[in-house]
């Protein structure tokens, strides 16, 4: 099913500020408007990760742990699949020593509080 | 929204295959009835891999490059979206020399003739 318009700016609005305001600016607290309450973070090298808050912690130890600083997320395609979303994206993470991951991802989004947010998120490298 | 019997049922039984007759058989051409025509694989440590024939490929690759041998798919929570469903599942790859690969992995459902084909997916290491 296609994507209309505001939803397919809803999630670019989320998508910048992950990539500006989380990991950009090291700012935690913008992710309460990214992921929703009960999100599940599947990342490479660990478990899954769930809820918000387990989720702050997770991308707290991502940029000490790596040096992240920088993330640029492109979306590949998007469809609806009835209230939610389900993205395919390419995702490059600046770490430590100027070294940049590739890597790519699947979102399921979902509209909660007036937002897309991230409900579902898995990446791995190329 | 919750999952009828019937789907669950016909997802069980498409992961079965999986695990059975395309990585326990080596028998590519049961990855007819597990993927849809125009689905996308993302696998670590490579570019997206788009279309049942390069899915063939990329299976039959990993069985040998991996020396894969076995593969169990346990479902850790699924959910309908619309006509389709996403699942999170825990994963475990039998590879050479009886090193077995514990993951995770997101996969996008869809029916499609008759059956419930795995649209995409995506998966990464513990």
């Amino acid at each position: 099913m296609s994507v209309p318009d505001a939803v397919r700016a809803g999630m670019q609005e989320t998508n910048d500020r992950f990539c500006r305001e989380a990991i950009g600016g090291g700012d935690l607290s913008a992710l309460n408007g990214i992921y929703t309450a009960n999100a599940r973070v599947l990342p490479p090298g660990a478990p899954i990760v769930e809820g918000l808050e387990a989720i702050k912690g997770f991308w707290q130890g991502a940029i000490a742990g790596l040096g992240l600083t920088g993330a640029t997320l492109t979306t590949v395609s998007v469809e609806m699949c009835g209230e939610s979303a389900v993205e395919i994206g390419h995702a490059e993470l600046s770490v430590r020593d100027g070294v940049v991951i590739k890597g790519k991802y699947i979102v399921h989004w979902k509209e909660q509080d007036g937002g897309w947010r991230w409900d579902k998120d898995i990446w791995n490298a190329d």
